[in-house]
């Protein structure tokens, strides 16, 4: 059995605490948080967890290997830093931390233990974000543009942008679709209520091929929207979240290249560049519930010791686009070379 | 009666032909092509037009008021500015001309001569953007952003980008329904195909209030999507010319400020955020064919001697922006901010 | 308090028991199941709830004031034949009985007891059927045809045919939207797989006026389809509850009826026949849960011993039309007259 | 060359004159209409041909060799059997004539005299139907049901109802795809506008086997919809005409049986029934224009004294179920057998 704390039982805690209920090899032992009607709720469904409004309760428990972190950004290199000096596996809500930095001193603090740091990258453990990568390596060929939209009319955060509430989503499914690191990081963003962090956002990522990413993230749209486009030399894919079943589409089209006829006088070939509209192909999505396949993956990887598909490198690839993005807002819109980190390195 | 010719006979000519012969004021005197196969089949149908291959057959008849020109966008100038000499007045197909410098040349002969200039920004005479500005005028409030997506499976044109193609749709709604111009552009587009130009792109439109405009568009895109999202401090609108009939709702939704509680010891008044989803209207639209109601629009201005919706300064408008992001795009990505034009000033 | 018991912990038992726990002024005591892996499981998440396999615990408790039943159909009347002599209110799953006969037996035993008589209903306390309503009765003028499709893949029963697993729904919105009753009812259905029921039907209903009334329902449809059309004389409307958010839309469109010019010798004035397409309109819907409005509303009747929006008497009008589909089906389409029933004269 | 006449110019004719002045091997000679002002449009367009008010105009030129007829359905048959002594092949509107007898009467002339009779089923010569008919002939398996909605805000006619205007055209792509005939027809319908046809109906057509077919169609629905589902033991498929490019989607979906453990004393085997729900696939479809194709093959059968895929038995199969769905609405909905006809026995 791991002994599992969570900390935190506000928006997304009490998912967590169902989910770990449900692993049989788990003793869901403690949940912490600071508001006592939270836990007062919690007590009646769950008799059986103990609560407190002590972190050290949780770790000073010996029976605990593993918290799970679900407080707001700010909160979690400290909480998740604590942990780790505890003797204790982490579970951080994503994004892992506020700044690049803090995720490289929590992956290190890791390391030196032993222990287990997981980011809570959800999406990437659903069906279709699964198909969605198995589509990209196998099928599309070399990939030519990145496109997702995730708009809505939805709740502004008032301490983080919507960059830092949206993009992070996306930013965290493409890390782990396609493979590859961008570049450089430009985007653009406003404020429509002074005083407040941007509610929409542009984010182009600049790779080293002809590969090219672009973000649209809004808290302020009438619609819903949560789609993305991938094109590639050999296909094209289109991830509708808001699908009811076909969330992935592969379609069969693409660019065609056919060399023209030579006129007169020239040397080098022409091609006549075409395309080509083909069949389209909606496969068959696992329907298991993402965060338990996850929770269950971050459990199987604290009894074992092996790193879990969201690794904290995984966090830190993703808060250093968003850090890097909050700079070019700041700055208009100026291209921002991501700069190496030591633990990437 | 107004004498007309029109000028190439490839793609968009012979709709031009066909809108023409339904005004009874028309008299369709010429059209002029240079491959003979296309003019061959205009005979048969329309045995009463002149054909020839000599655009000074059309410049020396008397009887031509105006001469309509449907050919490259590379020709435009040169042809348009030929047909004022002769004391035509001009129809120009989107965009007017190449450059911002060209099109104020034709504007300033035009206005020398007393002649009509007009572009063919079709979609500004269709019933939906005819309500989308109505809309946006009369109930959106502030205007906080305009965002368009534009993408599709498509032709890719060897001489234009899918900038100078696509978007200039986008502009020039967006100049006709908004009333405001932008300060400076950036663009963000790459060629998939070495060569090529580029055949997607994300252009940025910075302006001096706090309305951000954003454009998408892009060849080779698996799906067609033809949506503009506009958000306003009062409604919010969708336009997706793809609906068959409802291509314009309005979303009575938007943000909510309400006064917190202070907090002890805080002197300034704190503000919630919120939002509020409301009724969703999408009124009837206008469904008159747009091409036929501008035509006679053109028609009429040059029997009065007054100016179109889409005048030159419109077209220039236009090409200038699209300048601007062909720069940006060739620079990675830089704000180039729009110098002011002598005819706009 | 209302003291409560629930019997049936399967499917829809456990929605029950949640939104019963959410009512202040209930007092949840009893959940009786036969199968003890249910109460297991329910013992954890409501560890103050008695459970038991035996319902006279139940009905013997006098602090138990209503009975909520979510069994099969076939036990309905029995069990809450039971409950209403043990002198508690029920509130019975859809549809309320297996024949017209024991709905009436359960009304009339009811009624001499002074006891509440509720069957679940639960779309009619939606947002969206509320909406409905209001509009068919305030905005439609006479209405013209009610037209509900109720398809997907779905869970084969083998104790009831599609007809009441389905067909339930459409029936009980009906009655309810439309406040009138059908004459007759004809029904032609098959069943794919021999020996079980009918698994894809077609209901049409008859009324003394022309209004029309057609329900399609099917479980082996490789889409999921929950679309009703209402037309009336002076507006249209669609519900579809798949729809998001904009699950009403009310048409203004409908016929235009024109006199036509007489012809010579004719005495009777003709009447040319056009319709009209006109705006869109989707109202904002009450987002409440539906099955906690319901069953608040079951707990205030009971107290107050007032009768419920869906009373015995609703649940005996969806029933007998569900026992004449039936026999109209094995009759191979006949017609099949609504006997009058007694509670209903 | 054939020689071709157009008889009607109304709605559908200029879309036959358009066509027919395509195919090379076609001298189209005359149009005969009695309005004259739609016979002057027409000499516009297409100076060389012939018009004329008068029918034996067409009829007695040797150099016609068949003639297309495009008029009110209650002319078909006289203009037809006419064309037909004067010893031309015909191709006659849908539905090919007012009763079965005078299809059958048609046919018997044409066999006597060698002709061609052609029924403009146009949707069949479609990429959509042609792919539909592959696909349940090869992956469907046994076909369960079809189920058909073809319903919108439309014309009103007054000569015919909406089954002869709009079912027509389901029964004319079943009558293809399925490749098996009904034995019965059952159909409901009602006319909103007292004194005009019916404006709304549902058909249940009967089968021999456990196939169950059934349309909807309605001139006054708020919406439009065109929309088949065809499910069968292996595969089912929805056809969306709606759809801009996949209007076929093949749903590796359907029923599973599978034995249960037998039970104490029972001697049969039981099967439990459950579902099975898989990919999705829309495979390319051919654009060529229906009519295009449909025109080129009648031209091609009238040359080779060849049989077209929708010939006059075709339109006969369909002719019959209309008349029996007529009969079967004026009966209130009863099951009417389809009498064998002579020409199809």
């Amino acid at each position: 059995m791991i002994g599992v704390g969570v900390i935190g039982y506000g928006y997304w805690g009490p998912n967590l605490v169902r989910n770990f209920s449900d692993i049989p090899s788990v003793d869901l032992r403690w949940v912490c948080d600071l508001q006592t009607e939270r836990l007062a709720r919690l007590r009646l469904r769950y008799p059986a967890v103990s609560i407190t409004e002590d972190l050290n309760d949780v770790l000073s428990d010996p029976k605990v290997d593993a918290v799970a972190i679900a407080t707001p950004v700010s909160t979690h290199f400290d909480l998740a830093m604590r942990a780790l000096r505890a003797g204790k596996s982490v579970f951080v809500e994503k994004p892992i931390t506020a700044t690049a930095e803090q995720a490289e001193r929590l992956i290190e603090e890791a390391d030196r233990r032993g222990l287990v740091v997981a980011v809570d990258h959800t999406f990437i453990h659903t069906g279709a974000v699964k198909k969605l990568r198995e589509v990209i390596q196998k099928d599309l060929g070399q990939v030519y543009y990145y496109d997702s939209v995730r708009v809505n009319l939805g709740l502004f955060q008032h301490d983080v942008s919507v960059v830092w509430d949206l993009a992070v989503h996306d930013l965290s499914i493409m890390d782990y679709v396609l493979g590859v690191q961008p570049r450089a990081v430009s985007a653009t963003g406003i404020a429509h209520i002074a005083g407040s962090p941007e509610n929409m956002a542009y984010l182009n990522l600049h790779f080293d091929t002809t590969l090219m990413a672009h973000i649209h993230v809004n808290w302020l749209a009438p619609v819903k929207v949560r789609r993305t486009l991938v094109g590639g030399s050999n296909k094209m894919v289109v991830y509708d979240d808001l699908e009811p079943s076909e969330k992935i589409k592969v379609y069969d089209s693409g660019i065609t290249l056919d060399p023209m006829a030579p006129r007169a006088g020239e040397q080098k070939q022409q091609m006549r560049i075409g395309y080509r509209a083909g069949d389209m192909f909606a496969p068959k999505l696992d329907i298991t519930e993402a965060l338990g396949s996850e929770l269950a993956e971050f459990i199987a990887c604290v009894q074992r010791g092996t790193s879990p598909t969201a690794d904290g490198v995984a966090g830190l690839r993703v808060v250093r686009i968003l850090e890097a993005a909050t700079r070019s807002m700041a700055q208009g819109g100026t291209v921002i070379e991501l700069a190496p980190q030591r633990v990437l390195a």
